[in-house]
């Protein structure tokens, strides 16, 4: 295992401390654990937005905490859920007397844990509600999970949550905007490379030279199948067509895409995937609004991508065009 | 070599094909070849800025193309030099009637072809003038350089050139501010693993299992030695204390700091690389204006990181501070 850290049990706590001395202007830590909050909060009078699951995703969710975007990040150890507790004390901390959204990638760990907190701050009167992301469409049920699994595409689900609180809407009004944005956003993932969990020390799967898996999780768990490595172009079609099974976008209308990486692989794979992304879209008529690419919810260093297409209307494309200042997703619209 | 590519001869142009479709609000590709432009290039009345050189290095270069910034990145094959022809393109299409600054990495071929470049556009009554940056403190001399090789400290120049040139600053004084960020970087990088260039197919070096490369170049350049692989902190410290022996930073003097990913290596552990930059400097009473940390520089899939410090005095930190809108590099001004 070559990795840049120290005591492999210390990596999320290095990391706290790592990016709380980097971005004062944007997190602190709260005193109750690994809890990165917006400098800023409490903000009175906005709904406050919880995310978080185990680490290993980053920027997820940490870099998506500031402006536009999370009230709070709750970091749990690697691919581990954080426990109730810890969601517990970033929702009274970020609580801004409108209520508190939580954003749950579906995970059962997470599920759980993050329903377990929000049971605790409903006996303190605090008014808390929660959306649970399944935009995975490679596997019906998997390890983790009953029922899709919560990737990239809950990153869209932060951006567009987050400005419809930002405008100060009620709770309600973002809660109901949050799954409006999980009905409509559909996601599928492929590896090259496994990744090695620190505190474990050896890969979590193996992959030979030549092979590749297809509909992988975030935390290598399995997914549809296994092959021979071919194209960028003939990967990103499997992905996409595949959502495109998933989910009606007919021509004329309008999406938002991203090619995401997983860690390990380099920003020039990830533009020669979105080269056939866009070329498949383009064809079928349907209109994209922006396009995103980058590392926005990654799998420690596992090397890989994952597509997402989020449908638009005119509100869920007005709150992605919405300003946002967090580390892993500015929009300045310019 | 397992790669999200099609042919391996074409991932420049496959990867330019999916920028440009991806984010054609910041970037427009000549109809001259491989030069990407700002989508509102040439600015009249500004001076330009123009930058370039070997491809696989993303972000660095397009991705800190738009307002604040460069006005063209001018993209070379993987790891080689784009032709003069090609940079004298990139001059003429940015031009906006104040000049032209060309921003050159140390490297004895981006050299020569900007200095040929320049003559070029000259000859044609076009103000061209350039920089040579050279932050790497590793080596004096390496493959491909006479004298220290120019990494990521050019992501500083980049942006505060850019800065005081949207100020609408002359040719003359872009120049100096130029200079005077060259003269205040310094840089040093380490890799965990090689990379593969795409046409080559092989590791364009070896390295143990247990083996770092301490000063590595971000082509795989040969560094200072190599070690046993030792901890987060250790190898922090090692490329830290190399930094300053370099420069004269005095207690309460403030700096930037960049903890550049080559690519490989997930945020998690630039972080943790982070967390000990932060101490020493902390400890040794330099106060820290702004800290990056990410992907800046890349080396194509190589694992490994390059600390960056740049020396600031009021006229950088405000330039720095200044806002830019790429997609590599936003500034806000929150």
């Amino acid at each position: 295992m070559k990795k840049l850290i120290n005591d492999p049990n210390l990596v999320v706590e290095d990391m706290v401390q790592g990016m709380v001395t980097a971005h004062p202007e944007y997190l602190k830590k709260s005193e109750k654990g690994n809890i990165l909050i917006r400098s800023d909060a409490p903000v009175r009078g906005k709904v406050a937005l919880v995310s978080g699951g185990g680490s290993g995703h980053e920027p997820a969710h940490a870099g998506y905490v500031g402006k536009g975007m999370l009230s709070a990040a709750v970091l749990g150890p690697v691919f581990t859920s954080p426990t109730p507790d810890q969601i517990y004390e970033a929702i009274k901390e970020v609580d801004g007397g409108r209520g508190v959204l939580l954003i749950v990638k579906n995970y059962s760990g997470d599920v759980m844990n993050f329903d377990m907190a929000k049971d605790m701050a409903d006996m303190d009167g605090i008014k808390v509600d929660s959306v649970i992301v399944n935009d995975d469409v490679a596997v019906e049920n998997s390890t983790f999970t009953a029922g899709r699994r919560g990737i990239a595409g809950t990153v869209f689900v932060h951006k567009i949550s987050g400005a419809k609180a930002q405008q100060g809407a009620s709770l309600e009004e973002v809660k109901k905007v949050a799954e409006k944005t999980i009905a409509n956003v559909r996601s599928m993932g492929m590896a090259l490379t496994p990744c090695i969990v620190p505190a474990a020390g050896n890969p979590n799967f193996t992959l030979k030279e030549d092979e590749v898996e297809i509909g992988i999780g975030i935390h290598g768990e399995p997914g549809t199948h296994r092959e021979k490595i071919k194209s960028a172009d003939d990967i990103a079609e499997e992905l996409l067509n595949k959502i495109l099974e998933d989910m009606t976008v007919e021509s004329e209308e309008e999406v938002a895409v991203m090619v995401n990486g997983m860690a390990g692989t380099p920003l020039m794979e990830l533009y020669i995937v979105n080269k056939k992304v866009n070329e498949i879209l383009t064809e079928k008529g349907i209109r994209i609004h922006k396009t995103f690419v980058g590392e926005y919810m990654t799998s420690l260093e596992m090397a890989g991508c994952s597509i997402t297409l989020l449908k638009l209307d005119e509100e869920l494309k007005e709150l992605l065009d919405e300003k946002s200042d967090t580390l892993g997703f500015k929009v300045m619209n310019i």
